[in-house]
Formats: structure tokens, C-alpha cells, sequence
């Protein structure tokens, strides 16, 4: 309320707040803040679960894109999806990802604003999301990324 | 740039933005978005393996506190520890969750503003956060509660 009547919004504190450096980074593109190269995790669709799993982990996105050598998008497997298979009681050993993975992905475009990625990340209760030109994949970007400045 | 010029700043319009509703909740404390009561992901240190997931699907915050029928936290199981306790190869099919959990867990108090708790989730790499008086666990807040207003 003090800070309020000297002209102080809510708004700008969040903003300037010590502890809360947000908006910096959200006007950047996606390209700006993804992950490309090595630092995507990513598997083959021969690759089985527990290869996969050893990916995500080695990343630590929380996740692992299936593609093919040309970078084309199949599919997605990530932590909750995961628990989900065991939920089922699925026959893990031998599993193979390609059996496993949600088909597709939810992915944007590279340079789309990370305030909008943010959004949709929220949106869409995800917490990581696929960056991609058509279905080729070009990065992975997490909640994570897009905070701090 | 044209709009800089009429004095918007970057920040501005990541709040303003119609995707961008960044910066509403954010001023409020933990106490007014966390999950009480039945939203709580939990079970007791009796637990199997395979009980704590099930609630973990059940409440969907990608976690599960692990606390006594007081309310005493002892610790906590994500998504991501699943994937860890695989790639030990551990034997899953008869585990308590006791022997697997984290102790302890990374927890803030109720009266933090949301913006805080949102940079600490950023800084530790979690997307969710205990919410304990001492140790009495009070809430639950993930990262997506946090944004939209
Ligand atoms: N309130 C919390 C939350 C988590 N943890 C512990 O912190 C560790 C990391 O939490 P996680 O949720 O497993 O974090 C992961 C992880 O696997 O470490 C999940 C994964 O999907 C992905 O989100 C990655 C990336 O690091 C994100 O940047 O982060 C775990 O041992 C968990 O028990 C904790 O003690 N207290
Ligand atoms: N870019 C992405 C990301 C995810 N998904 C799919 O969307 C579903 C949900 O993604 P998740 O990462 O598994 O999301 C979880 C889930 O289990 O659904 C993870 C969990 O730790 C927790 O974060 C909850 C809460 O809903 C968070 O509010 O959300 C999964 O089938 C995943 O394959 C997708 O198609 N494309």
C-alpha cells in the first residue's frame, strides 16, 4: 500500500523485486534461449525405454525427442509419461520407445517470443517444449530456460 | 523500437502482451495459490512403489510428499526420481517408497511471495515446492500455478 501510493505498481514490483528477475529474458525469441545440438536429447526409434531413459538423464530436460537422423520429429517421452507406463503395468525390460512415446509433440517455432513459449508451456501443463521448422526438430526449450535473466 | 520510442518498455509489454499475463499472481503470497487439503499428493512412509505413483497420477503435480497422519514431512518423490531408480536398475516391483524417496525436500514458508518461490523453483531446478510450517507440510505449488493470473 506504501509502495502503491508513491506510484509503485504491483506490476513493477514483481519486475524489480530482487528475487524477481523475470521479464528480461521473455522478450527474447526461442532461438535465443533453446538448447541445440548436443545439449538435445534425443533418440532413434530402434533406441529401447531404457535407452532413452539413460538420454534424459544424461540431458536433464526431463525428457527425450524420438527422430530420425534428419532431425524429423516422431515423437516425444518424458518423466510423466514414464510413471504412466508403469502405472499400466506395462512389461518394461524390452520395451522399446517407439511403443511408448506420445506421437508427435507439442512444439512452436523458433521465433516465437519465450513470454508467449511460457504461456503455452503453462497452457498445455507441460514443462518443456519441442522447437521446430516444420517437423524438424531445432531445439528444446524448458520453463526453466526462460527465467532469470 | 517504434514502440520504445513512445516510452513502452520491454517489461511493459511482457506483461501487457495478450499472451503475456505474466506478473498478476506473482505479487501474491504462496498461502493464496498453493494445493491444500485433498489436492495434496501424498501417502505414508509405508507406502509401496507402486502406491506413491498412483497418487502422484491421481493429484498430477508430478509429485508425491511422503508424511506421517500429522502431517510431518519426511520426503518426496518426482517424476524424475522415478526415472533415476530405473536407471540403477533397481529392483521396482516390491520397493517402498521409503527406501527410494528424498529426504527431507526442498520447502518454502506460506507468506513467500510467489514471485520468490517461482525464482527458487528456477534456481534449484524444480518445478514444484513443499509448503511447510517447520515441518508440518501445509501445500503444495507448482510452477504452472504460478503463471496466468
Ligand atoms: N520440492 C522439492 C522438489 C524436488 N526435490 C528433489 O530434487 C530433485 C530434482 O527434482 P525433479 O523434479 O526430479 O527435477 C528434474 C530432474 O530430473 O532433476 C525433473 C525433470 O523432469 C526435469 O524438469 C529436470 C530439469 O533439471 C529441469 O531443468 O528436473 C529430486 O531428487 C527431487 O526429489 C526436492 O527435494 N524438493
Ligand atoms: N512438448 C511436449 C511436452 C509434453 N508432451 C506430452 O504431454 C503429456 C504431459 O507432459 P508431461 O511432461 O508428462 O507433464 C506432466 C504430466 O504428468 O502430465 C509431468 C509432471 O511431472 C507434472 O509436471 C504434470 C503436471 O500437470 C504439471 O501441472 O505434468 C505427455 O504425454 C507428454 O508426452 C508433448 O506431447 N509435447
Amino acid at each position: 500500500a506504501l509502495l502503491e501510493a508513491r506510484g509503485f505498481t504491483a506490476d513493477d514490483f514483481a519486475l524489480s523485486h530482487p528475487g524477481g528477475a523475470l521479464g528480461r529474458k521473455l522478450l527474447l525469441r526461442v532461438s535465443d534461449i533453446m538448447h541445440t545440438g548436443d545439449e538435445i536429447p534425443r533418440v532413434n526409434n530402434q533406441a529401447s525405454l531404457r535407452e532413452a531413459l539413460v538420454e534424459i538423464t544424461r540431458k536433464n530436460l526431463g525428457l527425450t525427442v524420438i527422430c530420425n537422423d534428419d532431425m524429423l520429429i516422431q515423437g516425444i517421452f518424458t518423466d510423466g509419461d514414464l510413471r504412466r507406463v508403469f502405472d499400466q503395468g506395462v512389461e518394461i525390460s524390452n520395451a522399446k520407445i517407439a511403443d511408448l512415446m506420445t506421437k508427435g509433440g507439442i512444439r512452436i517455432r523458433p521465433d516465437m517470443l519465450a513470454v508467449e513459449a511460457l504461456n503455452l508451456m503453462q497452457s498445455r501443463h507441460i514443462t518443456a517444449v519441442l522447437v521446430a521448422e516444420g517437423d524438424r526438430l531445432v531445439g528444446v526449450v524448458h520453463m526453466h530456460d526462460m527465467l532469470r535473466a
